[in-house]
């Protein structure tokens, strides 16, 4: 293809992208920003041959477009549809899967080493954007790449964000990169220079003086030293919308036997105004208007997340010892408020939830009362740290996990259905749901003041609409809270926190059915509220639990325990997530095929109660 | 102190040291090559204002000492004695907990923050090892402070090896920078060099080359590069034995407002010939001759890790599928004879957990078989790169975990307890645990022919003495093998891995009351047997769970929930170990203490069936 057919081919696919993403939502800004990349990295190599993967693969709209997803692009993000992520079960062309950050270098290094050992010899090229560069596992990547001197290709895609702006020593060392005037006059430039001195002993001179520091010499004629340092040849920075530049650099890199760092800058949200100018807003986003950018929001209550914002900040206002630590997401996590209150008492790690984690943990053994705001799967990385740092010295960190349970169209790379399973493993762990919100704000009020661990995990969306006290009522620790009780009743659910109102509900479609049933919100997964389950285990027929998590190590799993080790012989019935990984659709498809809605768990109960199973 | 009291408290804490550790065991090559060190920054700092974090901590024995546990020194690593590593609750000099790598300036930092927010301004010194600076979280850190330009002092204790010779391009570096023969003239004597030039026209033009790289200027006269780029002043080598130099450059950086890393180039084993010659095998040691070096080895069978070892290495002759991976330990995992067997098919990646299971996945997707072999305790590290990159696309990644259960004497940072209960939430993950080292053989050969996760967990320490099969007999894939049976008995043990043996001896001892008990090697921990589970449980009067792992979310538990699912009553007794954290002691005395022997389970057993519990 001739480059004004590619650029035309750009325009048509930024077109594509744009219609696609304004109906079905998705991550508009971070795939707007490669597509001539994407262009120019295919016009290079044969991905049918060629292996390329994606870091958090955000980015990649583009990539499926031109693999073979063009005309089912519509139904990205729809159940049954294209995934937002490349995954290889969708296509030959997706290498690997991602959705996760700072992965991308580990993979390529490891597919790079199987074509090697098979002899097949395929290029492989990881392309990562700045944010994730900021995760420790890239760097570790990095190093053992440099060090193997294999060649792989990678692709630092700087566009001067993660998901909010990027931060970190190392995005003002790229900054500063960028900045440099003549970064494209390397090592010849300068020693040509030195050459031509008029007194040639100076000129050896000052070479033995920059020898001196071997290491220095190489550096300061190459503006990528860090890269350099970590065995990279450094190459760039390349303008990321220029399809030519890219594919001149490209196809020159390709004979080099060594690994290669090509950095390319590129603008978030390119083409589209609304993105550019708002790359964090639309870094993913729902529906809106292609034609003004304005994003549909359908009137609903405030969502979990801009309550925990403000219930945050009140903390932070009466206690001086509060924190608050994110990871990359200061608007996702309801902690911009904070930031712009207490920009002092506020901390951006970037993509560094491992950090985050034992940050918090050395805050809190000097005295503060951190609270590490991070979604449910992504905290995923921090389990030793959760478990090593924090609970095994009884810390009193706040762990405040949104999107926990089902997320919905981002599939199942992002579902936060493992928290309750895997933090319960841990000693010393406090974990609780919140019902609604106004709980959430109790729960966040009563976790400061503790001496311990806590995480409160809580659903992506809105509220209930439920009326939230501006004083928290006082919670009484490990206690659950019975919601509807009646003498005789036959089955009694214990649901977690986004599930208690489907209990509701299904105990509503019990009554209608002549089933008395209990409902208990369970509050406290862990410590257990083993009274209350031991009085209802012994009073009803049926106890269930109801929890948007996987059932192997959850909160079911945790009564099942319990009933086991009191010998109490109860009838247990326990609703969540099955032993696989749940794919995308919407909250509401995705809870229904998980068994998690009134009607089925009705359903359930009442075949039980029958005998039929 | 004057120099000459130092260089003889020096002396004595040395002696000290290894007294100690030829009588206990410990980490012996670590804490002798800090020494000096340790008395330098103790001798500048006031640690009852300042605070210290050391990494790993295996190396602060001689903090230890100097900080009121010199009298006690005696009982390190036994039961109920000083443990291995700092810990807050033992003494206030020990800022921060510390076992697992890479963590110390992350927590340094937040421990720093703590003292600005308090405005108490104690001054925070970090010391990491050049192996553990590998890992990702340790960059996280640097790439934060880096930012925040705050007052941490980061020792950089480089001693050329994490626990063997250390790997990774940074090591290279760092290799090279010691060897710049003027490291010490840095900035100033570079720039005033330049203004000496006798055209002065000339200098400028040099520097404004120079300059048109603005940062490699910054590089090209300080060797430390690429902590520069991180924001960190870079000063070093410094000789980590030469106390004065110390003293000297930590006083002088102690008036310096910013990040500062200071590169200390210490000998591991330093004063004592043989773990100077043989610091890899002194690294962490058992008891030995302190006169001759000779480590006292009792006869026994060969341990897991050695029939592992000779295992994978026959896999892989006939399979050249199979590469095998180590994060920092091709000792410890037995890996060595692999790497020396198949040098292009072994990879350590250095402590790098996350990237090690990430690159396996990446292999795996290239069709290579690949071997993670890493400790438990350790692979908590990896729990989301597991999850999301191996798991969630269902890649062949076998992962053989050693240490698994009750480590002894390094304590409660070490116990890899957790394993059984956090994989089990991991959907398409399998879980075996052999009963003694030659069905470990067989677990691993029939690994290698799946097409899906694999995790072996094993014990530290010698097999049972089994005859070990040269070809494997087949194992039939999620079925638990019946090891004693007998009709009308009472009681059915199922057990995993290493209680298999203890399980078969409190049979005998149920026997001796004329109790009649099966006795099952569970084999399989995921996918459950749950045909053989149900058959048991259907016939006796009580189904008994053994595991050396937590009882929260661990087998007994996945037991638990299926005999829910199924409306199985049995009395369920479930034994391992309590939801908190086990400290050190023999294995022995640990097992005792979790209720993990034949008598207690036998007692408790026969409590149950009495009515008396």
């Amino acid at each position: 293809m001739s480059l004004p057919e590619l650029q035309q081919l750009a325009a048509e696919i930024r077109e594509l992208i744009l219609t696609t993403v304004a109906a079905n939502g998705g991550h508009l800004a971070p795939s707007l920003g490669t597509v001539e990349l994407t262009l120019a990295l295919h016009s290079v190599f044969d991905f049918s041959v060629d292996k390329i993967v994606w870091d958090v693969g955000h980015q990649a709209y583009a990539h499926k477009i031109l693999t073979g997803r063009r005309d089912n692009f519509h139904t990205l993000r729809k159940k049954g549809g294209l995934t937002g992520f490349p995954k290889r079960a969708e296509s030959p062309y997706d290498a690997f899967g991602v959705g996760h950050a700072s992965t991308s270098i580990s993979a390529a290094l490891g597919l790079l080493i199987a074509e090697e050992l098979k002899k097949t010899f395929g290029r492989v090229v990881a392309v990562i954007g700045d944010g994730a560069l900021t995760g420790g596992e890239a760097f570790e990547a990095l190093n053992h790449a440099g060090q193997l001197k294999k060649k792989l290709l990678v692709i630092l895609n700087d566009n001067e964000m993660s998901i909010a702006k990027n931060v970190g020593a190392l995005a003002e060392y790229l900054s500063e990169v960028r900045l440099a005037p003549r970064y494209q006059r390397a090592k010849k430039d300068f020693e040509a220079f030195m050459k031509s001195l008029p007194l040639p002993d100076i000129g050896d001179k000052i070479l033995q003086a920059a020898h001196s520091v071997r290491y220095g010499l190489k550096s300061a004629i190459v503006p990528g030293t860090i890269f350099e340092a970590l065995g990279f040849t450094y190459l760039g920075p390349v303008d990321g919308h220029d399809i030519h530049a890219m594919q001149d650099i490209f196809s020159r890199v390709s004979v080099l036997d060594e690994p290669v760092l090509i950095h390319v800058h590129t603008t978030k949200g390119k083409g589209y105004a609304p993105a550019e100018k708002s790359p964090e807003k639309f870094h993913g986003v729902g529906k809106f208007d292609k034609a003004t950018g304005e994003i549909f929001k359908k009137p609903s209550p405030p969502s979990y997340t801009e309550i925990f914002s403000r219930a945050l900040v009140d903390c932070a206002r009466v206690n001086e010892k509060v924190v608050a630590i994110t990871a990359a997401m200061p608007s996702g996590t309801g902690l911009k408020a904070f930031a712009e209150k207490f920009p002092r008492r506020f901390f951006d790690v970037g993509i560094a939830e491992e950090h985050a984690v034992t940050l918090a943990a050395g805050m809190a053994a000097g005295g503060l009362r951190p609270v590490v705001a991070i979604y449910s799967t992504f905290i995923q990385r921090a389990y030793d740290q959760i478990l090593h740092d924090v609970c095994l010295q009884n810390l009193p960190v706040i762990f405040c996990l949104d999107r926990a349970g089902l997320v919905g169209e981002d599939g199942a790379t992002h579902h936060g259905v493992f928290d309750l399973a895997f933090l319960r493993t841990i000693p010393n762990m406090n974990i609780l749901a919140p019902k609604d919100e106004n709980e959430l704000r109790q729960m966040l009020f009563a976790a400061v003041m503790r001496k311990f661990p806590v995480a409160i995990r809580y659903p992506r969306g809105s509220g209930l609409g439920v009326e939230v006290e501006e004083v928290p009522k006082n919670l009484t620790w490990g206690k659950a809270e019975p919601l509807q009780k009646s003498t005789g009743a036959e089955v009694s659910i214990f649901a977690v926190g986004s599930m208690v109102s489907v209990a509701l509900e299904a105990a509503e479609l019990l009554a209608e059915k002549n089933i008395s049933a209990n409902v208990v919100n369970a509050r406290f997964v862990k410590p257990l509220d083993t009274e209350l389950v031991e009085s209802e285990a012994r009073e009803v027929k049926i106890l269930a639990t109801v929890e948007e998590g996987t059932l192997s190590g959850g909160f079911g799993s945790a009564v099942a325990e319990f009933l086991a080790d009191r010998n109490i012989s109860a009838r247990l019935l326990r609703f969540g997530i099955g032993d696989n990984f749940v794919e995308h659709g919407s909250r509401a498809e995705l809870l229904e095929l998980c068994g998690l809605t009134a009607e089925k768990i009705c359903n359930r109960i009442v075949e039980v109660k029958n005998g039929q199973s």
